[in-house]
């Protein structure tokens, strides 16, 4: 049998979607589909040939479809949701859930129709309780059902840090726990520069600015753009997480996973480190936590359980 | 002294120029200046940070600062101009030619001053138009001052002639002479795939088909998108050329010239193989035309004559 | 099931090999295996480990194991095989035949054996034959055993044409059929810079010696080094071919291939272009030629027949 | 003034400048010149056209220039000195000090003369003492005579580390101290994967084990080899650190720099962490040691300034 490219469908053509299905194309990574609604059908079919036309420029053999229709999506190894409509400048990221709630599950049914064997990668705001809604409706183990947020959050707290110091971020290595959003909870004690920490580089009062400054960092995009919110950082998010499982890396990367005792949290999805390979989340890191800490990571969780009580679909 | 890091500004800050300052960063080419009007300044503030956060997921170091201030843009090694109303459905590329060669001289005023030694490329269309008017106010000589749409025509055409025969994008080389329009110039003769000429294997009604498909290559999109046009590929055109530049690498690329005797015409830019590298254009190819492919190129020139003719300002 | 990585056997750890083991890695095409006899397999195990070591450095996550054991083979989706005897300053390719020939037996029944799903790609001198021993001894389809040669001899071309013309080597296309040997056939008419034939750029007496190099290429290598000969190159070129493969590009590459019928010769491996792809061998581009390049071409593949008949083992 | 490559000659052409000098031109980050002794002009003008003969394969345009002449060096932005006898099984490092020290001494001379404004990054051995010899015949700054030693160790390290967890080599952060040899002092506490402590990863005996491997890496693969040492790792900890400089990235990274009082010594080279950029070294970080690192530390020290005494040239 011969050798074929591995597919992955982007289910959400806005901004997010759209750089992503670029992205995954660029790095050769897969076939990529970008779906989204029938109405959306045209501009959607115009994103993809602008992006495949940029292939013999780049050299990229990927190929890029894009439908509105999950027949097309079918056979693909990861799917990545973007769906959903975005938050719009102060705009909580809690209005948005029963919205949201209601796109991921009519996404998840189709993809539970068409790519049952596929690893699922949710992005969609409110992303923990959203990436919950897609466990309970898609009905796959837990280890491919993966929401994205520690990443992003990470990548901003590392900028920041690299910009403090004036050194390469190929050298800052950052470290978030707990929901996407203001209690979000990053490590300092486990983040360092080039295996320095930075609590040796960078004065206490700067380093709470940085955490904070992290914690804010969509809201901080979205106040300045005036309409919409950031899609750059978010995309390269969701791309390293599918290259870590298309090429089994086993890459160490922060990702929501569904909490079955760890932490001391049960049936809760929130943003833990993990190992994240060929079989999406292989292992969960569980941590030794101060006190500050956990009771940071237990406000939260309660964050998180508050959005997924509003649900109501 | 020091090695530094070579300079990039983009001007116009919508998605084409988003797209190329975000790619050129990714390639850590140059540290990447966006640049719009002050009305634009925080969302183009915003795309900066956000391209900027996405830093340490993809580990490049290119800075990316996002301004309204051409003092920014000082020492630039080349300035890319994408600045310009975009085409709309329905709309002839002439239309748009009095505004966008308003803006045109605008934003070449502010490069002439602040960045006196740069290579200039330009996007904004109508470009052949375009690029007489940036020439004009620039007053930098011939070669620095290239326009792009060879790059993007070939794009589409190789891109449709994969397809046709589906092989890898990296083999096909296509060839397009004339301005940027429906007057274009595919070359077939000089259009291979693999060094085999695509005559001999491609019916020509098929060719034909091609041809014409890539002539009207940016209405399509246009009409799919049904608001914006195309900015992926073009994008990854302007990196090509840039990169080309940047790296003196002295590629054969079509690139929209200054012609002063050349192919017959004179005091004309239109699009024509050059060889790319350090220094700008620093050869332009003379093809030997057959009769039918000179009649094409005559009505394309004539058709950048008829534009600048209307140009009032 | 999860999604694992690729896996390529390279059979023979010399400097070939080695730096064909190493560039796979770099580019996370695969995890590979580099194997060779059991009285090297302490240096094969360190150049592995050695190689592993940069890993870190380069950021590449694909594993590489030294062996001398078949079993480690096991499972791979191409076997690359370097084996052989080198050629040394003042021995002619015929004089290697029948010592390689033994070895490429032995090698292909282990392979038989261990790999029986993989597609196969032969370095070893003389190559024509080495590929039609390999053949024999596999008994795999033909589009599943491929011999290496254009890729090496238009790469050398294309270098001279680049320094030729001073250009970018990106838009150097050459074209070479044939046997791999002085009597290769350089397409003169189908190579090209940037689509411009090269006969409207390069005088007629100055291609004829850059075909004339190309022909003695390899020599002219084993000359300089006075000691071994080339690999860089030719790793290079074993890459590019692997890549189309796991990629499953399609690319046109020429390739040595079971000709049966085509170009009129039968039952005889010899270079011609082809389609490569997941499937391997996936078309062979039969080509009009000119009385002359038809000569050139039978003086080429006697000689590949001239090879075959003294292989005695 | 257009733009022009940067240029980096490599001294030596054996496997790790050989290998270096190939690796410089495929990432494209400057022409390279590949320099080695008059005796060993043509194998060197070999390998250089051997690399520059895959050039059109992988698409680079980095020139690669074989000789034996400084003056072919005349312009170098970085100089890369890989010369010396090779460490043979059995032999100590010490063993090559004065051969090497006065083969240092010669190659400086002619890098004074011909690169004055050069950045000097010496892999030679024992390179505590070979970067001693170089800065004393230099005479350059301080921050542009840079010894290699602690990308090397920390890149063994940290592939020992990924093993033992079977993690991404991506994230797994090493931290080496002192001079390069058995007396190097990995840091364990400032060591991590993703971020986490390795302490609270991996047993102490086997993070012991792997430390102790760590120290004798080098001559691990010599045992293997039997006949020469690593090459490929090394090259790679050379390019790394080159594309640093060329690229000012500002990376924090591992180098053996001139100590003025920091961490109490004066007067010595020995691997301490820096940030290396456009201007070199451009800081040395000064990290709290615990009295048992110290102490390691002073043994490292110690061992360096004996081999220095020995030097007598």
């Amino acid at each position: 049998m011969a050798i074929q490219r591995k597919k992955i469908t982007v289910v959400g053509a806005g901004f997010t979607g759209a750089t992503t299905a670029y992205m995954l194309a660029q790095k050769e990574l897969a076939d990529v589909v970008l779906l989204d609604i029938p109405q959306l059908e045209n501009p959607t079919k115009g994103k993809a040939l602008d992006m495949l036309e940029a292939s013999p420029v780049q050299g990229f053999d990927s190929n890029i479809v894009g439908t509105s229709n999950y027949e097309d999506a079918a056979g693909s190894d990861i799917v990545i949701i973007t769906a959903g409509i975005a938050r719009k400048p102060g705009m909580s990221r809690d209005d948005l859930v029963n919205t949201n709630a209601g796109i991921m599950k009519t996404v998840c049914e189709n993809i539970k129709q068409h790519c049952p064997d596929s690893i699922v990668i949710i992005l969609s705001n409110p992303v923990d309780a959203m990436t919950y809604v897609a466990y309970q409706t898609l009905g796959f183990p837990k280890n491919r059902v993966i929401g994205q947020s520690g990443v992003l959050d990470t990548a901003r707290y590392c900028t920041f840090i690299a910009q403090e110091l004036n050194v390469s971020v190929e050298d800052v290595r950052g470290f978030v726990l707990g929901g996407h959003g203001d209690d979000m909870v990053p490590l300092v004690r486990y983040s360092n520069v080039g295996g320095i920490p930075i609590e040796k580089l960078i004065a206490s009062d700067r380093i709470e600015a940085i955490v904070q400054r992290t914690r804010t960092g969509g809201g901080e995009i979205v106040n300045l753009l005036g309409n919409g919110s950031a899609y750059y950082a978010p995309a390269a998010s969701l791309v390293q997480m599918s290259e870590a499982i298309i090429k089994d890396k086993k890459r160490i990367i922060p990702c929501i996973a569904l909490l079955e005792g760890e932490y001391g949290y049960d049936n809760l999805f929130m943003g833990v480190p993990t190992i994240l390979g060929g079989d999406g989340i292989e292992k969960i890191f569980e941590l030794d936590l101060t006190s500050d800490e956990k009771a940071a990571l237990d406000k939260s969780a309660q964050s998180v359980r508050n959005v997924i009580q509003i649900i109501n679909i």
